[in-house]
């Protein structure tokens, strides 16, 4: 299991969630509060979009093996780079090795994903899921995570066009073809992908038991109530921040995404909609 | 393209063939002589049996992801470990990434096996070799090289009964796979493997112009030749080192694998034989 | 702060006391019971002396700077390495960077040393405490922890000929260096040390609150109390563990070292001794 | 040994004069024409100025223990990090750990520092030298390079406040004190500093033969020269670049810089000076 941070919105620093808020995503890698374990220390990783946008542009990754709670560079980036949205990953394997192709983000063209969870009894129907995959997007899974490969999957199903279609005929393709297998739940996930433009994240598990989720109350109403919190100032009304397990202390901050749905973060557009898989 | 080194014979400690001779396989890793590269710095590999043996007793491996050159661990350990039967390995990557489930001798049960060489245009033909690697196998495939999954395939069919029939059809179907894609010379490769009793050593490349492979010369004659130098003394009569290039100055130690064959080491039995890829 | 574990006794494979005990040293890498940190994954490293012991024989060193939970080489070396004398050791920096000159054990010589603790306000002090270290040996230090300065002043004043008087008088050095630059409480140590035929560990911090040491009940006890432990069998009469917490589950196995003393472990020879900072 | 470039100008992708130029300084990790070693693979380091600039902003430091060829970080920040201002060094180590702290470039405040070449005798001499460092600056000594400790001689001696002057009585205290050791030729090294606004390069060495030093041609008489050559067209006219071998493969694009001199570049002023060691 791991945790994770996704933010659109006003370009920010990216230590000013990395690293400032008590509870921040580094401190989780140390002691996470609410994750299965407690220590995120199997790798890490960043990717974001520049400051220019740019309809097209490709994200940038930075992925380490090591914790991220040690690494100098990471640091050293997080206090340089600027980023209107960007997603952030620590890593606990269930099992993969820990080298760079299996640390969060992926990336395909300009879009990014991250997953927490996992594909239950991954190794029983590795093979059957790769085979679904587009032969033309085969030899560019990298690693060796469930993530990546669910990641391909939804591409394959139509990420690119669909985004909330895809990742339900990806979910139900895993669950269909677990099943087929005698795995009870196949499908554990919370996801967050990007374009660059608008962010998708995904509340989901087989057993209606989702690892937690949430997303920041409205910027123009954490102002109203924390008027002395000075950072508040400096995001635009339309910043969002989602995450594995909140960050900082303010109360009301954070509000739970829902069992079994998804929220879109774009631009003075934010919604929460149902999530179903879908057979494809 | 890489540089190995397999051993067979009375126990020596790794270091006086990884680290003493001239032109020694660490040297290697920084100025090989006749390899495509010079360099052979993206990682390493060592695989060893055991001074008792043991039949089904699997190896011990140890990979890092860095250069050899510099690694204070394989030094730490060559220093210290003695064994009758190791394959070493330094890298040179051709596109895949430095990574330990990339990285030389691979392992399967009491299995070992080390490539140099490459599939050419493999991205475009991985998915169908790994389409035919035996499905218990699959998930067992950790990272992203040709040469493991040569070595699945190899596997799949029936390395640990008939070695040389399995890579005959291994070489057989990955030419057959490249060519139905357009490839010309889809395989190049020298291998060892070994099941810690006996040592398998291949050359081949579907060209008919394969990477260097030498072996050494039957060490009652070497000592015949150069009575006045002491480490032929510790050899036993059947010791056997198999090498990408020469290691040392003695002249007429090393005789060079001709094109398309292979050679065959086990305790007081050695033999070269044709090597032709075979339909499976 | 930092986890460590010192054997001396009947040849063990390292994995019996690194991974299989619960609460093993590698699982307190990831969950730590009495640590100040419950996490210890900035480094580890263990050094051992081989089978034949051999006086003067230098041990050998494995040390990494990831999380040993996820190091696939330890697991290797552990399964392998039999010893009748080894210290191991997992980090939680204290501020000094993670890299492995900075991993402990260290070793000068046939003498190994490892510390769990700290020396407080070190960068303050840094510079008298290297000044008084023998010049011949200034060099050899090639990390920057506190650490290897308190080996090096031990070295210094005598470890290898008067063990316990050395660490006497660099405890004292250390303390009257600090309170000279205001540090109320400047040392806080647990310390093993060897040779490769006696154990040294010491207890001692300048406030008489030191970190947790203990050292494992006698052999021939632990078989009368609990006479369905089968590996107690392979163990000698005379072997014993030393560690920052104790391993495994079976009730009266361990004895607290009691604060400001020391334990000596050798062949038929085992005592408790106080220990007392000296004037040099 | 190893190779260093530094750049001063008009902002610039870092990729561009890493990875693009034939004879990059990428490509020169794998195969240097100059170098002593042919080999630079003991960790890279690239420290870069803000686009902002604003006097007193610190650089922000990048640093790899892995071959700068292979490091998919790198790629990934050269291609999406402007600056005009960076040094960027990759590492042949000369006997010293392959570890962070070991890595080019050094930072102190807003300073960046950068060295080829080696302090002879170094672990002879390292004591003198490090006494002789201002001691508020000892302890933030991180690693154990020649270096680093000549940084920091060069701190002491006031880099800060007059950088010629300084490099030149840490010049004349490096050579005084290898020589009252018997070190014949004690200083070999070519030199960058810089402070964000302006470079300085030293190129220097007790025998008077020095490793290689270059300087690019003004970047209007290149454009006069080679009108067909676009990117030139992107950089400024004060747009300097000062590095260990020639990049790319323009006749008359670099001027050697003299044996014992030095070269200032600053907008609108460049000039080279002689260089003695003087005597503290």
């Amino acid at each position: 299991m791991c945790r994770w941070l996704a933010y659109s919105g006003s370009p920010v620093l990216l230590e000013e969630l990395l690293y400032q808020p008590r509870f921040s995503l580094i401190d989780q890698s140390l002691h996470s509060q609410l994750g299965v374990e407690t220590t995120n220390g199997d790798g890490f990783g960043v990717g974001w979009y520049g400051m220019d946008g740019g309809a097209g542009a490709a994200p940038v990754l930075f992925r380490g093996v090591g914790p991220a709670w040690s690494d100098l560079n990471l640091r050293e980036l997080a206090r340089s780079v600027s980023s209107p949205m960007f997603l952030a990953h620590i890593r606990a394997s269930t099992g993969t090795p820990v080298q760079q192709t299996n640390c969060h983000p992926f990336r395909h063209g300009q879009w990014l994903w991250q997953h927490n969870g996992a594909i239950r009894d991954f190794s029983l129907i590795k093979r059957d899921l790769m085979l679904a995959i587009d032969p033309a997007l085969f030899a560019s899974i990298a690693g060796s995570t469930d993530s990546e490969v669910m990641f391909h999957l939804a591409l394959t199903f139509g990420l690119q066009t669909e985004p909330v279609a895809a990742v339900a005929l990806m979910a139900g393709f895993v669950e269909s073809t677990g099943r087929r297998h005698g795995v009870e739940h196949p499908l554990q996930m919370t996801v967050a992908t990007t374009d660059g433009e608008a962010l998708w994240a995904f509340r989901y598990s087989s057993e209606g038991n989702s690892r937690s989720l949430f997303f920041s109350t409205a910027v123009s109403t954490l102002r109203q109530m924390y008027p002395e919190v000075e950072h508040l100032n400096r995001l635009s009304d339309e910043s969002r921040i989602v995450v594995s397990e909140p960050l900082g202390e303010l109360v009301g901050a954070w509000q739970p995404v829902p069992e079994s749905s998804y929220g879109y973060v774009c631009k003075g557009a934010d919604r929460l909609g149902d999530f179903r898989p879908a057979t494809p």
